[in-house]
């Protein structure tokens, strides 16, 4: 096995299908004649070890789930991964993240250097670099609608990056961020357990919210949580198009390990 | 982290999208109600490391994919998973797996024993069963179809195990096992680099080979390499059960690591 190749490690659990997507997207999205050109990927999917995000980041359990994802990357590090990341939009909250590579960074003092070498690809940075290149800021500052958990929107996590970027983030009001929520993880119909098939309660949840952002002027419509491209699989939705964070993540990863194999962006 | 629960282990990349195709299938045969109840799982594509089987097996190529397999089986180990599979039927043959098995007990005679309860869950194994519980022998032998690549035929790999079970293995002709190997991977329509979608000429193959095997008298249909379920995915097919040997080991997995949570077969 080459010693300094790049390896993908793939934080998988957050949740399990998000996983799965954002691996299956790095294959999707690589150029390949045979089993040997797609990349090398290491993926742990280890979701009873992690802890809900949402309900720490919304004050309703005090276990933060960002030791243990810092547990795991110091795992697919140590196993070789080189370049890590993470297919969940609301562990990218800083309290969930900074305690995260904070973990990583105390594993890897102990071990050969070799393996410090790993770095982590952030998800908002590749959707930003993304919306920068698919949707050119044009000072005046374009409105994007997104799709989120109430985590996400409730921590500011996107409104803190696209806001200086030059884009107005629009969210669905509160009952549509509650019904959105609901889409991706009430037991009885959400996305997280039942991700195949997705259900139709899930999937037009999520449209009439895309449909609402739309009506209010959005330019792109961005799924800024892994679970609902799940649902939502289409390229352009009521004439905008749509961003999917977990397909920006896979580009990102198969540009920085393979970038001559990195297919054009899919229109 | 638990010390002492399973972590299944996956040794992809033969093929990619298979290794995705049995992850997914470990998760969907899971009974779960959030992200915290399914199974844990390494899954290592490490596709650029392994040699093409069919090639070595059929003597146009010295070089064995075995031992680079037995290093990733000792990488997953190392890495804390429990109990190894590899979804592909053809790795499965004698020449390969032994060699495989050899370089991973090699491997982890230089490691703390406890890497050392690592058990590998034998996709053959798994399917003999599968075949006992749905298609119970009646003793005069129950004629069985296979799809296969050209290699497992020739190795006799299902030949030996089906017929001391009780089961009369039939496969398509000479030319039939050419047409299918060519849907397995041909560079221009082959599924193991366009496998989302299948190209029609893919499936067109399979599903002609699938109906000459029920025309001649099958019992039931064996997809016996794990490419061909992600263009043939009924589970019924010309009348005939379909058996899908990645539906099936993800089964067996998912019975070794979390019986209670193991759903009905899907019919």
């Amino acid at each position: 096995m080459s010693q300094n190749r790049e390896i993908i490690g793939i934080v998988g659990g957050v949740g399990p299908y998000a996983g799965l997507d954002l691996m299956q997207k790095v294959f999707d999205q690589t150029v390949a004649g045979t089993d040997q050109d797609y990349p090398s990927v290491i993926h742990m999917s280890f979701s009873a070890d992690i802890a809900p995000r949402p309900e720490f980041l919304l004050g309703a359990s005090e276990v933060n789930p960002g030791p243990a994802l810092g547990r795991i990357m110091a795992r697919l590090a140590r196993a070789g991964a080189t370049l890590l990341a993470m297919p969940c939009n609301t562990a990218h909250a800083a309290p969930i993240l900074d305690a995260a590579l904070r973990e990583l960074d105390d594993s890897l003092r102990s071990v050969p250097p070799s393996t410090a070498h790993v770095r982590f690809l952030s998800l908002l940075d590749a959707v930003t670099d993304a919306l920068r290149d698919r949707l050119p800021s044009t000072g005046g500052g374009r409105p994007v609608g997104l799709l989120s958990t109430r985590a996400t929107f409730e921590t500011g996590l996107y409104q803190r990056c696209l806001e200086p970027a030059g884009y107005i983030p629009l969210f669905p009001d509160g009952m549509g961020r509650e019904l959105v929520q609901s889409a991706i993880n009430n037991p009885d119909f959400g996305i997280k357990t039942h991700a195949r098939p997705v259900t139709p309660q899930a999937r037009n949840i999520l449209l009439d919210a895309a449909r609402d952002l739309a009506d209010r002027g959005a330019e792109a419509i961005l799924l800024a949580c892994t679970e609902i491209p799940l649902a939502l699989p289409e390229p352009r939705l009521f004439g905008l198009p749509v961003l999917d964070s977990t397909l920006i993540l896979a580009r990102a990863l198969v540009r920085a390990v393979a970038p001559e194999r990195l297919k054009p962006w899919p229109e």
